[in-house]
């Protein structure tokens, strides 16, 4: 499994995603799932993929090489059409490999997260599904996950808001929602990749890695499990109507 | 969808379930997924089911009918065959309905969680698979989970110990495990049912109902929330490589 998620406020984006990868429970590896397509000045994109290695591989290996030949998502107009760019290659390892895989009864299961700037337009933040279209985040639900979503969802739907949230704590939200997911699902594991992206710098510059056993990672989780005792137990106890009857 | 949960810590139990019940998205009810059996001073049980509606409903009339009897639960000399107790009604519905219902392409999902103690015993809790077999908490884990059980786990996970977490700490963080599955998925829902059993007691005694729109609930739901967002706020900001080269 996978995890990966994107984040989108008013200052700008917050991406990351674990590097876990496994054909079952006895054959884990390690893959980095952040792919970054940079021209320094000019657009900066960052992807994010969940779903069949062999597929996300190609499907990347293609959108590099048109970049860095100054076509596909390097030539797009707007970020609209550079992640239609990305589905147009989705449809087209899909055409490729759809078949033979489907027939051995695996499913096409590619989801791409993309995020980042063309130079004079704004951050934006998209996912692409398997079948190729987009959906862009909104400012009422400013963030997009993909792959193993479920656990670290609630700390997203609670704290995260596209005009409150500092990157500082949006980076942090997102530690602690990969941490969550981590945490009760194994096939979902360090080291963690996070890009944390200003607008309007048209550059990668913040990219950190966690790798396991990071100290700061460690710390972040302790302090957070503390804070977290602490705020339930500030919170009113629950009444029953039985209470009045005694103490014991 | 359901989401029912149960906490047991050195102190006693908390068992808690959501009312929604829906076949698909247009025929949604409220029902009441806790059912109580109970000789005062001498055993009591709870139980929350999840499944489908039919099946589950089929089984705890059985149960009931029995334990009104002095049969079954009411007869078990340890709460382990209680379990079993209810195991069995389950095969036996199974019997009665799986065959039927596979030729149709639904499943028998049937889940149910049994808390509870018998007098000079300790108090335990289980779940019941589909298939009737039981799972007993440990004290490494000291909640179960049926139903819809993602979102509200990575708080159980952060907080529960059984030995430390105070009964009254338990029922908080039911609660808001429940409430955070409410947020992100629509057909758990209210009205909540929870259960506070102090060991020893021997009868039910604190049952609480959190109907829709109950301010107390609204009220620790707003608390939580800010206390989440402050504890993120107090935690160090990540570090990245490339800060130290400007404030922009």
């Amino acid at each position: 499994m996978t995890y990966c998620l994107g984040i989108v406020t008013r200052d700008g984006l917050v991406l990351a995603s674990d590097r876990r990868t496994n054909a079952g429970l006895d054959q884990v590896n390690k893959v980095r799932k952040m792919h970054i397509l940079e021209r320094p000045g000019e657009r900066v994109f960052t992807l994010l993929t969940a779903g069949s290695l062999s597929c996300t591989q190609s499907i990347v290996t293609l959108l590099q090489q048109d970049f860095e030949a100054g076509r596909g998502m390097a030539a797009a107009d707007t970020f609209y059409e550079a992640v239609r760019e990305v589905g147009r290659r989705v449809r087209e390892v899909a055409e490729l490999d759809r078949e033979a895989l489907e027939r051995d009864n695996f499913t096409f299961n590619v989801s791409i997260i993309v995020g980042g700037q063309i130079r004079n337009q704004p951050h934006e933040l998209y996912m692409v599904y398997p079948q190729g279209n987009p959906l862009r985040a909104a400012e009422e639900c400013p963030f997009l996950q993909i792959g193993e979503v479920k656990y670290g969802r609630p700390i997203l739907d609670r704290g995260v808001r596209f005009e409150k949230t500092t990157l500082t704590d949006a980076a942090k939200y997102a530690l602690i929602s990969i941490d969550s997911t981590m945490r009760s699902n194994l096939t979902v594991g360090p080291p963690i990749d996070m890009w944390v992206y200003h607008k309007d710098r048209l550059e990668m510059r913040q990219v950190r890695v966690f790798e396991e056993g990071d100290t700061e990672l460690i710390s972040i989780r302790q302090e957070w499990e503390r804070h977290l005792r602490q705020a339930v137990q500030a919170l009113p106890a629950i009444r029953f109507l039985e209470e009045a009857d005694g103490n014991d």
